[in-house]
């Protein structure tokens, strides 16, 4: 390196110094911020965005981008400003109503709220997540367009780069998806970590003093390290050198919390303003002119010059490739870049084309990879993982490998034992236009609960599939047996839960939920349960519905989800014997019921008529549709380890006690 | 090693025999478990317990045994076996009662349980978390007890030993929990691994393939590999070996998954029982005799007189120094020795000797640690940790350093940004006989799920304290503003939820938790509350109480907790200018509430009066109070960034907002 002539600089400088300032001016307006970061972080986003990043800030959603994943969330002033610069539809007016009400610049980084931000993050080592997943799909597009055609054209090939801060690297979920990637190969993740040895309560020493390298190496990425990460040309040459290597990189940057800050190299300057005497000291430092939010046009034009320069022949070679693809090549073709170019991924199934035989009784999971093979075949783009679970949650598609490097089009995913990281890889994945889904038990969506908020929040079309739903587990006890846990997902914001009593409702819920951009919960038992008779895919829309009716004024209804539902029947029929008149209806979706009208709602439950749920879980949520608390025959205590009839019958929730629970309730 | 004599290991090899023939018995009466790890980890847990751990089986308790966790849960058929062989009070009959209800060998190791059993485990990585809380706390209460006395008696001084598979390692939790335990340099913590590189699924290429061996040594560890994990003499010299480490220690055990099944080194052996020929074949190569559930009764004495050799002079050492310095030291040694021995983690405070000044207003977090410094003195066995929020909860015990290898005896711990860790090791600590508690956001609660579910399944007494408990975080945005957290700890089973509305409130919570043995979930507001005019520390004990009566019938009963007993009271006062007469009910406790009596329930909440609930969150759980689910004013989506005032507007739950709906109901 030494005999190369020493390229100038300044351009970067100052671009990375007006950042710097513009970022911290938001913070002191906003009032709350993170300016620590700005200042440590600053020098490798803008070298970034200005030398590296494949971008167009006319077209945020190039499909061909570069993904950029700020998993340090809390450095959004920085990301903002630094958009503003390069040319993203953000105003300077924008820029100060940071952290205000409506703003396009929130807090922490919003997914569909400001352009250029590719996903919501904050939530530390989210974002790591995420860009693993999107680092996966990248190779899967790229190599799925290749194969589709005839002839190579290469249009898919992009970079995902992900900012991380010591917080990010020290949760749990970073490390899976790290590990995860590791295996995978993913040549094209490229990790920038703001190596600054401190955190918010301060310095890190016998917190986490790790040999981060070798940690690194250990789960197969490469490393570089950057010893100054000020120096632009160090950094320059380290993203170069990170596109050549066919592992994952993590390129580690030393660099100083509040650099240049009065308070530099403390906490002090992680979460907070940073005085008036210590914000002059900056701007004066930088040469900055000392008005707030002040940038040069001529900075402006410079700079968004160079990045269009930088772009435009990749940019336009992209463009032509793919109106050539479009016009040769197959309908399959372009149904994916529909489905790529528009993210609306909606999957065509129709559930009423399939009739159940009426004496139909096999496992719901397994019921379930029959269901999913139906559709899985109709498009390339659905994707499907477990956290190794695979054989007991059965979710296969059939005739497709497993995903690795060897075999990348293959689409069953093995995340391992790391129920975390797959939600956020699975977020990262429906971010770039899969259509994809991932497994586990039901007990241990608690695992994985940060990763499902986060699908909610961003409204990605993810689907957890979630067998083994109640205390019918048995033999393997309480750790493995949920009870809170779908009550958990039932009071996720934006999240719909569907828990279908049979293959009939299942297809049901299918096709709702590949028909909606949205997150879903797929909640399966594991065991047998017949075909109910009156059930019916077509309801399953209304989240509730009728499905034993007594033809008369009943003398109660039986709500039900799931296994429960059969049970319910055997319960309304026993005691029809004794002349009660009981309907049964089925709620395979509580938020879908919700969200009937008035009118529908009045039809289904009659408010005069005595509701009594049975849920083999936690009372409270579906319990509110029931008369009162006091008619809900739930489980709010942990299960036990025994033969699944023991359990049910310890816990008085087998037909005998719920038969007689349900008779004293009506007779009450 | 090649000098050494060559050891006779017949009896290890013929005790590991009889555990893994009578393991496999268990699971195949039972009809389900997991041969694979029993016939891979036997000779490594056979030789620890003969050889190497410190226990004693006639008193389970004893408080400088080395203690064991079986991580990987799922092997519970090969502690309960060995267990019974060892001397531990499980017969054979309990053995053969497997998996069946009421049995004391339930299908995950179970806490309370089974004699010589540490910790539940199963959810895969909960036992490593809790095995470094166990290591820290060894540290601890050694070096407590050392400085406690004028001469040190070294009476503290085990080992945790954990055993744990791929499955365990894959988990992000581990990786928390160990990098955490490598920069806190716990020595005595010794991690036995079962390198099987088989899961669930089948063989780990491409979803885990580390080099294991220096990740470990990244982060601060020991590593010792013993190739070939049937070697009885090679398991022997690596465990004495890893006692003499001054770091943490792994040992990488290269061992087969149901090695010498006919199905060995494939995920078949992992989850069922073995055939009938298998087992034959397999009896036959141990050459034990033919029948179920056979074990020789030499082999049991002579196994157990050896173990009774080995430990006999360190235990009768241990008792005569715990007696002489019972008698001669101070009542703090006393007491501890009492709590320790107990394991009755309660502390005396009582709230009712504080009077707050009806003008206090402070910020609930500040207020809180106030309080918990009231405390935090009268116990050295009190000890508090935050994943790296102590700046922003504010949870520090002041005249306490933070706890390091250097400063063992600071009660302060900083896990890092580790939440997930954080919970597990917490329990490890609770486990151990120490009071504890540790902090994060309620947003981020999320993160910690599955070890909360621990904690409540063990009924161990582990605080959580959540701050910034709704949406008046304001700028942050949405990741950081909970909206279901609240319902989600409310509706885990033996867990109690404290919400206080004030420092009085508060007061109360931390009496009743220091009092009871059980986890609990401590919900503090970030913000500034004023003194509730009404408020009772010692009403928290009935769950909910009046704190505004309006002495006649009245329109309506507000029901709120935390913050919102505060808008409460301003809507009620607003309204009674309009001639309303409202009751203000504050709820610092649904559980608590729950367990009064009926008739107290009719006085406070009468069911013929309108019942109105006040939620800044999701509806349901809360709203069970209400008089119906129309009756709850709550929040069942994703909040905003802005500032706080402007995001209760957004989401109309200002005081405005509130008085209209209060209003519109009361009228309704």
């Amino acid at each position: 390196m030494g005999l190369l002539i020493k390229k100038n600089y300044d351009n970067e400088k100052k671009f990375i110094n007006e950042v710097k300032m513009l970022a911290l001016d938001m913070i002191n307006m906003a009032g709350s911020g993170h300016p620590g970061v700005v200042l440590s972080a600053a020098p490798i986003v803008g070298t970034l965005y200005l030398n590296h990043l494949k971008f167009n800030p006319d077209n945020p959603n190039w499909l061909n981008r570069d993904r950029f994943v700020l998993s340090c969330g809390h450095a959004s002033a920085l990301l903002y400003a630094t958009l503003h610069m390069v040319g993203y539809n953000i105003t300077l007016n924008d820029l100060k109503n940071f952290r205000r009400i409506n703003s396009i610049t929130p807090g922490h980084p919003e997914y569909r709220v400001t352009p250029g931000v590719e996903c919501t993050t904050g939530p530390l080592g989210q974002g790591i997540g995420q860009a693993v997943g999107m680092a996966l799909s990248e190779r899967y597009i790229e190599k799925l367009l290749d194969e589709e055609e005839e002839e190579k054209q290469n249009l898919i090939d992009y970079y995902t780069y992900v900012l991380c801060s010591d917080g990010d690297l020290m949760e749990g979920i970073s490390y899976e998806a790290l590990s995860f990637a590791g295996a995978q190969k993913l040549n094209k993740l490229i990790l920038l970590y703001d190596d600054n040895n401190m955190s918010i309560d301060g310095s890190l020493e016998s917190t986490f003093n790790e040999d981060v390298e070798n940690r690194f190496k250990s789960i197969g990425f490469d490393v570089i390290v950057v010893k100054d990460g000020t120096d632009i040309e160090a950094i320059d040459n380290a993203l170069s050198q990170a596109r050549k290597n066919n592992k994952p990189t993590i390129i580690v940057f030393k660099t100083i919390l509040g650099n240049g800050s009065f308070n530099q190299n403390t906490n002090l300057v992680h979460g907070k303003p940073l005085s008036e005497s210590d914000m002059h000291n900056l701007r004066e430092s930088f040469g900055l002119l000392s008005e707030q939010f002040y940038v040069s046009k001529d900075s402006i034009i410079y700079i968004q010059q160079k990045i269009k320069e930088r772009m435009q022949e990749s940019y336009e070679i992209f463009d032509k490739t793919m109106s050539s693809m479009k016009m040769s090549s197959s309908d399959n073709l372009t149904n994916i870049f529909n489905m790529l170019e528009q993210n609306q991924n909606v999957i065509p199934f129709d559930s009423s084309k399939y009739k159940i035989n009426e004496k139909y009784n096999e496992e719901l999971r397994f019921s379930n990879y029959k269901v999913m093979n139906l559709f899985a075949q109709n498009t390339k783009l659905f994707i499907n993982g477990s956290a190794d679970l695979f054989s007991s949650c059965k979710n296969v598609i059939d005739n497709s490998a497993i995903m690795s490097d060897v075999t990348p089009l293959g689409r069953n995913i093995r995340f391992g034992v790391r129920e975390h990281a797959m939600g956020a890889i699975l977020n990262g994945m429906a971010l770039s236009g899969l259509r994809v889904c991932g497994s586990t038990f039901l007990s241990f969506s608690d695992y994985l609960k940060p990763a499902i908020r986060m699908s909610a929040l961003m409204s990605l079309p993810v689907t957890y599939i979630f067998t083994h739903d109640s205390i019918l587990v048995g033999q393997d006890g309480p750790t493995h047996e949920p009870i809170e846990q779908l009550s958990m997902l039932r009071t996720i914001p934006n999240l719909i839960t569907y828990r279908p009593a049979d293959i009939t409702e299942l297809m049901g819920c299918w096709d709702i939920i590949l028909k909606t951009n949205k997150p879903a919960a797929l909640v399966v038992a594991k065991d047998k349960v017949p075909k109910i008779p009156g059930s019916n895919s077509l309801e399953v829309k209304n989240g509730a519905y009728l499905v034993r009716d007594c033809k008369t004024t009943p003398d109660a209804i039986l709500i039900a989800s799931g296994s429960e539902v059969k049970n319910a029947f055997i319960v309304a029929n026993q005691l029809a014997k004794n002349g009660k008149n009981i309907n049964v209806v089925s709620i395979p979706s509580l938020e879908l019921y919700l969200n009937t009208d008035e009118q529908y709602k009045k039809k289904i439950l009659p408010e005069h008529i005595k509701r009594i749920v049975i849920e083999a879980g936690n009372t409270y949520v579906l319990g509110s549709l029931a008369t009162s608390i006091n008619y809900v025959i739930g489980l709010n205590d942990f299960g036990f380890s025994g033969l699944p009839a023991e359990v049910e019958k310890e816990m008085e929730f087998d037909i005998d006690n719920l038969l007689l629970k349900v008779d004293k309730l009506i007779s009450s």
